[in-house]
């Protein structure tokens, strides 16, 4: 284990589903340990922000979601794909068809386009039930039409996240990656990922701890393709942790991800990360 | 145009929507010349059997259909991937998951699974509004289960096509390959398509005509990539018809497509063909 490296490390990026808690539909079942070594970085001032591709909810609903379950976090503490996509519409002065969960939709009520209106882009977030063929249909025909800023440029596709699935409460669930790529196919489009495993993501991400250099930042996640790949190639040291959806048989060696360094929990990490 | 390849033809597979009528959600807008074109085919006993990848209805519902509309045909005319899934699985005794049009059910009841059992297949058709969040996590999670045939062997994947979109009533709508790409994606499946562009799809086609050769058999359709192309890569003569969903600006020329001819309409290749 490339330990001498993460002893080095001034930040941490930490996912959160897999890693503080398991989904189960409810709550969230709390991972041991992790409580504390949240509360052991936050003790030490260790630069540390949670990256999620969580887009069901908003960042204040999250917020008190981790809260409720014992983790001593604001929302300043929490980089999600809601929030960074208001960011880039609001800097490129778009207006979005939305195709989000309905949770997400104050957060979005400023970039948001009427029903009426010609639009910029369709915005995909992991709309659960709301994926609906009417929804998708509605969306596609967004995306076959000319854009609202002109020029004949297309309408764009962005999605928050590209994740294939998720566990909880013991089942799969598809989530938003499978439905970009069904718009993607149908539409010609070529999606713009914002969040995992996007390089942009990450380099905000750097940049919220206050870091110059994405080489001394840690990316610790459950997922070995979009937390730690990403996060590697986006040029930060990437950690896999044995908890969340890990699997041994398929992620431990992994066919095109080597990380800098697998733990047992992010209670390991930490134990390295202040030692 | 290669007048003597189509002059020599010993039979035609001939598209229905967008060659034979526009579809504009209920009856249909007959497209002119056509009824009397296959008319003449019929009376000067030229081998045709038409091929389409419609799946929101069965055979005899589209039999009917293109009766109301005045065409002489009868359900042994047509050659449909509801009616071919059929046979495939009924070959391999497969039962099936199935997300389908509700109009397609019965003639797939005794290859249908019932919902507790495990299964060897998902069957993906046109299912409209039938594509909700929660059959397509339904189909997604079955794909994720080991196939009822034993041995470990994965859950099959059978698409009834693989179109992007079609228009209906002047508004675009998703077609069943969307569906396809986003099963695909999420659970790693490969899609096994019953249908057009299938070799064995059209092979089945030159079958039913009663000849043994497919270079002497022309396909007709509007979809360059899916009918043309599709038939051309089987061995079969490509016609690209200039109705339906044609669009002079990216069809003629194509880049990866070339067909055998171009012609205006159904009447036009008619009057080549029996002369």
């Amino acid at each position: 284990m490339a330990s001498h490296l993460l002893r080095s490390a001034k930040g941490l990026l930490c996912d959160i589903s897999g890693v503080l808690y398991d989904p189960d539909g409810s709550g969230g079942r709390l991972i041991e340990g992790s409580i504390e070594a949240v509360k052991r970085l936050k003790d030490a001032r260790f630069p540390l922000k949670f990256v999620t591709n969580e887009s069901q909810t908003t960042r204040a609903g999250l917020t008190a979601k981790l809260q409720h379950l014992g983790f001593s976090v604001t929302e300043e503490d929490i980089l999600s794909p809601v929030t960074a996509v208001r960011a880039v519409l609001k800097e490129r002065n778009w207006k979005a068809h939305l195709l989000v969960h309905e949770d997400c939709l104050p957060e979005l009520q400023d970039v948001a386009a009427t029903a009426a209106d010609p639009v910029d882009c369709v915005v995909l977030g992991d709309a659960s039930d709301g994926f609906s063929y009417a929804a998708l249909n509605a969306a596609f025909q967004r995306l076959m039409t000319p854009a609202a800023r002109g020029g004949g440029q297309p309408v764009g596709l962005l999605s928050l996240g590209m994740g294939r699935y998720y566990r909880q409460a013991e089942q799969l669930h598809l989530d938003v990656g499978a439905f970009a790529r069904a718009l993607e196919f149908a539409s010609g489009s070529t999606v713009e990922v914002v969040g995992k495993p996007s390089a942009a993501f990450f380099g905000a991400g750097v940049k919220a701890l206050g870091l110059d250099g994405a080489a001394a930042v840690v990316m610790v996640g459950d997922d070995i393709v979009s937390d730690v790949g990403g996060a590697m190639a986006a040029g930060l040291l990437g950690v896999q942790v044995r908890t969340g959806k890990f699997r041994p048989s398929a992620d431990e060696p992994h066919p095109s991800v080597t990380p800098t360094a697998y733990v047992d929990d992010l209670k390991q990490l930490v134990d390295i990360l202040l030692n």
